[in-house]
């Protein structure tokens, strides 16, 4: 049976180990650019994920830039929190929901003259962080060109970050991404009858 | 071949069907909770997406309070935002990575004075949301007992909302949770050789 004594020390010749291994991985890690993040799946969690590199950013005093897709129909807390913020700028579409609108050719209309926020923030080298929430369904429905998205995406300034969420995320979204996260539903309390929550949900 | 306005006309069709399916499912909810929320896997992405929903519930005028377990050794972006909030309380272990302080002593000390920070918030009727980043290594590492972080879990105000993130989250407490969400890395920015980043890491 080990001792304490022996339990204490195993630990800290296997930290030892670690903390040696991460080490070398931080100095492997040189390179400083802009990333481009993914946050995309089926599960709960990528808009707000994005908009808690939001917080992080807006805490380093960074200026960002944020363009909702889709969403603006009510009152969402990350809108009430970030819109009136000195280092933030926050467009909404403000169309709500494809299925609320059924009308195709209003719906690329608004998405056009969203889009068009995001590529004026994409071409500014002032704005450290642009949050493009949503923006893969506006690809999916086609209502959206992929060749300007993806060039405007090629030719922002190359410290600026960029955050897309969105299920579906395209192919070419994903090769030009330095970092893609899935996200998934293990489970879904909306799935079980529970309500959305202010604060969780919106 | 299909006319504009036959597209138009197909369009419509299909989203009226789409919207009595989610009015549908949207009638079906009708529960209202305090809900435990865990974020887990091994990808980018789950304590900013906790941090993103802290953002909202902020905004909402929610009041909250954090507990961040192992974090504390560098200025994070979500401190330096959230910290001072006067909606916010803000607790944070301090001690820095496990493979920091080989001390496996210290770090139970460390991890059960933090424990007794989430407790105290866990038994607050006046706290909306609890955010304890990163507790899901106490448990991993046996730095905390199971038994007293569920019971503290289970006892807590019905209303409160609860947040939970870390890697390898319990089989227990994925029972216990009504939203479980698991993040992968599809790719990593630090794995290609890329720092980690300000705003976005941080």
């Amino acid at each position: 049976m080990e001792t304490p004594e022996q339990r204490n020390a195993r630990h800290k010749k296997a930290m030892q180990r670690k903390k040696a291994h991460i080490d070398q991985r931080i100095a492997a890690a040189t390179t400083d650019k802009g990333l481009l993040l993914v946050l995309t799946g089926n599960g709960k969690g990528k808009s707000s994920s994005a908009f808690g590199m939001l917080a992080r950013s807006v805490g380093h005093g960074l200026r960002c830039g944020v363009v909702q897709f889709i969403k603006g129909q009510w009152e969402c807390g990350e809108h009430l929190l970030f819109a009136e913020h000195p280092q933030v700028e926050f467009q909404v579409m403000n169309t709500g929901f494809t299925w609320e609108t059924q009308d195709r050719d209003s719906d690329i209309a608004a998405a056009e003259a969203t889009w068009a926020h995001a590529e004026r923030l994409l071409a500014d080298n002032s704005i450290d962080v642009v949050l493009l929430d949503e923006l893969t369904y506006m690809l999916t429905y086609g209502y959206l060109n992929p060749d300007r998205v993806l060039s405007a995406l090629q030719n922002r300034p190359t410290s600026q970050h960029v955050i897309i969420t969105g299920r579906n995320a395209s192919k070419s979204l994903i090769e030009l991404a330095d970092t893609v996260s899935e996200i998934n539903d293990v489970k879904h309390a909306f799935n079980a009858g529970i309500k959305v929550q202010k604060g969780i949900d919106y």
